[in-house]
């Protein structure tokens, strides 16, 4: 019920909820919002700011902004197809690529020649191409008459395979159709999807994220979240010429406007208030619950040694993360005031319902629908989360196997009748991850599956059938590291040749990972079949009838929950108050010296260190701005007037964690690297001569 | 808010829990409550069970159940002052007696004569031996014309410590006065206290917790949670000819009456809907996020080896159990029906206090007085915990220094004046937990050190000024090995003379751990006063007034709240529905044998894998009753109508975990180890001859 990439999980909270965003767009504040492109209220930034984007200024930022696989975004920012992004939004590749003895993560990276820059061995990037209205084929598909909502629901999703396989003329695009105002519209998005992506430069995790945890999510901020990444198209640097941003050479100061064009990855603004309450008490605690044990046993794990460390970082960090993410986020719906506005917001809208009879008969049954499916998916979501999402199996070897089971079943089916990510349009970047040369660390695999097998026991009670039927008279210790050191899966070419070998390859297989796989396929299938037809199917054809009801009321000059696709904020440069007392919208690279310690997370990089006397200490290096951002808009670059980067966000401060729900102009801010800082840690720190000539476009 | 021994937490939940106790004592339904002696329904046991428990058998039950340091009840079992309590409540004193050489937890322990009966370094035994009623001195001195609450509060704390000072004539006694029905009662008890309790049997910690924390709170069980203990006075067993009880020979079948005589630790039946809610967002919740990670941490602290792993298993039972327990309250209070059966309680005794004039002026303004007091305890309790609480300070040598430091401050003070655990009712147990020979393994204090002053940072922030004073430049673990490696109150005589020394001693003394503990101490105490000022002395003026106001409604033929003090519960043996399925009242032995895989926690010990073809394997094992208990009434004896002992409480089922807020008879369960099984168990597989003799009664 909401994204991954929650690093910039940006947005409102705050007592003051009460006028949020689509029930009273009459109201809605200054800057709030992430809009579409083809609905980007220009006029409104103008009366506001005094400028109003023209097309030239919107085209060149939605051609130049660009999705990574895997919740990120990005930009290109040269002629020769360089992208920045976060350092946190390229960790998984600077990962990969370590070993014992080059440590990237640590050291940092600089390919000194184009030669030198390294493929990451599981990055897409996708470039949007076009958009196209389909709501009224999957509408129809979902409404066709005789249909109960089960059925609907399988027809609308066949007919979004359909659309989407006729779409894919070419294994080079994506095309994936986007359910946008909760189903009130549906947009086929066709993106250009390049897999050869490499790594140009990466700086040292400790200034990547100095203060670490502790500083996660706050402001002040001192962080170069920064990383360059080439696409490279036919083993050249792919032309974007015609598509880029250029870097600033004046950089913003406080009021100055700003555009962040990015892919805010998922806001739960339009739910409604039984949604809320469920996912709260049965979603977001036990998630909590579960991320909380689970950080505590990575952060010891990681003191069994430096490799230890290594392997599990990128896992503590994304646990660490979503961790604080999401207990930011129970704090805005244990505000009183956040839920008394959603209660009031919904009550105006039945209200308008209600006030009229053929209102009443088409829409007035679609609160108790979703709140009966809510009853549903509050009793089945447990095990759901174990079987099928992964919690019970946590282990990159059990979803290789699993992924090699299904496609195996999958693939041979008519596209419209396979698992979502079997399709023509997920497929791709499904099969990228299971061909992927990412390694596998067997010491680390046995910890996490052991650990994840014993919530799967403790959840579901040591006498449920399936935890019997699957730890038979193994505990989850001796489980685990039969199935991980038995596993030949951590070869790529091992699991090329099953993937290619289908149904009679796997059959044959002695694998013990594929064996549990198997052996836990149809239970885990069969929870995802419930929540399918007795929660998604519901809340769907429920969220179409609501989205329309808003739709009468309010018209359509409002913007959809986030979704993962391009939006475009604008904002200010601006400080704000927290605990009483004001908050400066800049830091600077001074402030950096003054926070290290020399023990982690406030710890400078030696590098740094060695360089302080070179630096220019009040360059600014972090700041704030009011765009209405959230995660996923990680990685986005921060635009002026001009159409400059002047900054990359990275991160949305404590306050805009309960962004989900609303937005607070008052204090939601989000976090960006300045872009004056970028440019002089490359010319300073590292030194990246060419890097940096790229950059200043030849200057 | 709620007790910290809650291996026994039972009670209600349940959707049917609409007619809770007090709001309608009529209709309270047959099994419920934890009855004082001088209340007990006897004549209602009599109408349901055909038996009414006569002033005889009430003061044998009184008269042989004792109270366990430490939060955990036993009873005497033989005339030379044996103890029967859990192997849990043991747990502690089994740790400590053993070494890496001698490890008592994994092997168990039988004395071979009296002579090999091993003291507990820091156990105690309580015996009750009067009860005085002090309700009209407590109330008068907190109801003084003109005095503030906080001032009142004042005179209320200073009287208790004046009336438990004066019943302190003799250093064997305990006097502690108790708060019943939330302040409308203040009774008076005196207890005998005995220091020398030696360990006289133990079982393997694999028979005791077969299961582990998969089946803990869970039925059907197989544990043998039970160990024996013997209390010495001047150098020779205790004398309980006139106080213990005698087994019994024929044990219980299903439909028998049954009774628990212990101390059942807290409940908050009679708390605010304000209360319950404040404490389930913003107490449950993050005390559950706390409590998972450190477990998460100490599990895997555990694999560090085996020595690290006897260390810690004490710390991590008592937080899965903890856990678990504190989980099932959450999961209890997400029911809607039990808070909807609060609010309606709530409702009923408002309206009644608003039907009449008078009521209205006194006791009108209770609701909103304590609701305002949980805004102050939501904001406050975060900083309170972590300060004064220990989560932010989790170490034996801190807390060591920490007393010795408020020793040093407070015991000169009049004793009215002196913080409560200082006074005279309370010191003689603090101070014999600062004298005990409990080991101190520097590790394992490093490692929970760190961990809770990393969250001491993450939760406070890195920029609050207590922790930028606390850490200055250093990483909780820098800190945490610093203070740990440099300080020497590992050792007893170091404590005594510190002790001993007093201010001046605490001056001159270098340790660094002494010198952290006195660094914080200003704080600490300034948050715990502004708690005691802003929560518990609105709360507790309110807190009168509301009983008084339910005694004018409903008298006083119910029972309090559980305060760990002695209580009487009765109910039957009687199985259960769960998950739609039947739970039979009884286990047997053979059972424990079926569930047996060899791997830990279902692997039995050697010993009892060695003696299976001796067992008599239909022997019952477990059993479960309808008697209302919670956590502290761990250790409690199962009596049946004759006085004799037929069981031992050492748990409550799943749906027992919101009892709390209620009871339902129809799911709630008392799980218990049978007699039979204990003494069989002692005749065959250890076996334990004499101690079989002397629960015989010499037969």
């Amino acid at each position: 019920m909401s994204s991954n990439a929650r690093r910039v999980s940006s947005r409102a909270l705050a007592a003051a909820l009460a006028s949020a965003a689509l029930s009273a767009p009459a109201s809605v504040r200054a800057d709030e919002g992430m809009w579409t492109f083809n609905r980007f209220p220009a006029d409104k930034v103008g009366k506001a700011y005094g400028f109003t984007p023209d097309a030239a200024f919107l085209d060149r930022a939605r051609q130049s902004a660009v999705r990574l696989e895997g919740g990120c975004s990005g930009s290109f920012v040269s002629p020769e197809g360089l992208v920045m992004t976060n350092h946190h939004c390229a960790e998984s590749c600077i990962d990969e690529l370590s070993s014992p003895k080059k440590d990237y993560m640590s050291d940092g990276f600089l390919a000194a020649t184009r030669a030198d820059e390294l493929r990451c061995p599981n990055q897409a990037i996708n470039v949007l191409t076009k958009i196209e209205d389909v709501t009224a084929r999957v509408q129809a598909a979902r409404g066709k008459a005789g249909l109960s909502e089960k059925e609907g629901n399988e027809a609308a999703k066949a007919e979004i395979a359909t659309i989407e396989k006729a779409c894919q003329t070419d294994p080079g695009l994506r095309c994936q159709v986007v359910k946008l105002y909760n189903g009130g519209v549906y947009d086929l998005y066709t993106y250009r999807r390049y897999e050869d992506v490499r790594l140009a430069f990466a700086p040292e995790f400790r200034i990547a994220f100095f203060g670490g945890d502790p500083d996660n999510f706050e402001f002040p901020r001192y962080d170069l979240d920064a990383s360059f990444m080439r696409v490279y198209h036919e083993g050249k640097p792919l032309d974007t010429r015609a598509n880029h941003f250029t870097f600033s050479t004046t950089g913003t100061k406080a009021g100055d406007l700003t555009f962040v064009a990015g892919h805010p990855g998922s806001t739960s603004r339009l739910q409604t208030v039984a949604e809320i309450e469920t996912w709260r008490d049965f979603g977001l605690v036990p998630r909590l619950l579960f991320m909380a044990e689970y950080r505590g046993a990575l952060l010891e794990y990681a003191n069994r040694g430096k490799e230890q460390a290594r392997h599990s970082r990128g896992e503590l960090f994304g646990i660490e993360n979503g961790f604080k993410s999401f207990r930011g986020e129970l704090d805005a719906l244990y505000e009183p005031a956040v839920l008394a506005a959603k209660r009031s917001e919904e009550k105006a809208l039945r209200d308008y319902c209600m006030a009229d009879k053929a209102r009443t008969a088409t829409y007035g049954g679609v609160w108790d629908a979703i709140g009966g499916a809510q009853k549903v998916w509050r009793h089945a979501s447990g095990r759901y989360n174990l079987l099928e999402r992964g919690r019970g199996f946590r282990s990159d070897l059990f979803s290789y196997a699993r992924s090699l089971v299904r496609a195996a079943e999958e693939l041979p089916k008519p596209n419209e009748k396979r698992l979502r990510e079997y399709t023509e349009g997920d497929w791709a970047a499904h099969k990228q991850g299971l061909q992927g040369k990412t390694p596998v660390y067997p010491e680390f695999e046995i910890f996490r599956l052991t650990w994840s097998l014993t919530k799967l026991r403790e959840l579901l009670g040591a006498d449920d059938p399936f935890v019997k039927a699957t730890l038979g008279k193994e505990s989850p210790a001796q489980l685990a590291e039969r199935v991980v050191k038995g596993s030949k899966l951590g070869d790529p070419k091992v699991r090329a040749a099953l993937l290619e070998g289908g149904a009679a390859a796997l059959a044959a297989s002695k694998d013990p990972m594929i064996a549990l796989a198997r052996a836990v396929d149809a239970d885990a299938r069969a929870v995802r079949k419930q929540m399918e037809d007795e929660v998604e199917a519901v809340v769907a054809k429920n969220h179409e009838l609501l989205a329309r009801l808003r739709f009468e009321k309010l018209g359509t000059s409002v913007y959809p929950d986030a979704t993962f696709t391009l939006r475009l904020s604008y904002g200010a440069v601006k400080g704000f108050v927290q605990n009483g007392r004001p908050v400066e919208p800049y830091t600077t690279l001074g402030g950096a010296f003054d926070r290290h310690t020399g023990a982690d997370p406030f710890a400078l990089p030696k590098r740094w260190l060695d360089k302080k006397g070179a630096l220019k200490l009040d360059t600014p290096f972090n700041f704030v701005t009011t765009n209405d951002i959230v995660g996923g808009n990680s990685g986005s670059p921060v635009i002026d007037r001009n159409g400059h980067v002047v900054g990359l966000i990275f991160d949305g401060n404590r306050a805009s964690l309960g962004g989900d729900y609303g937005f607070d102009a008052a204090v939601n801010r989000a976090v960006a690297v300045d872009a004056r800082a970028i440019l002089h840690a490359l010319e300073v720190v590292y030194p990246a001569g060419a890097l940096l000539t790229e950059l200043r476009g030849g200057r």
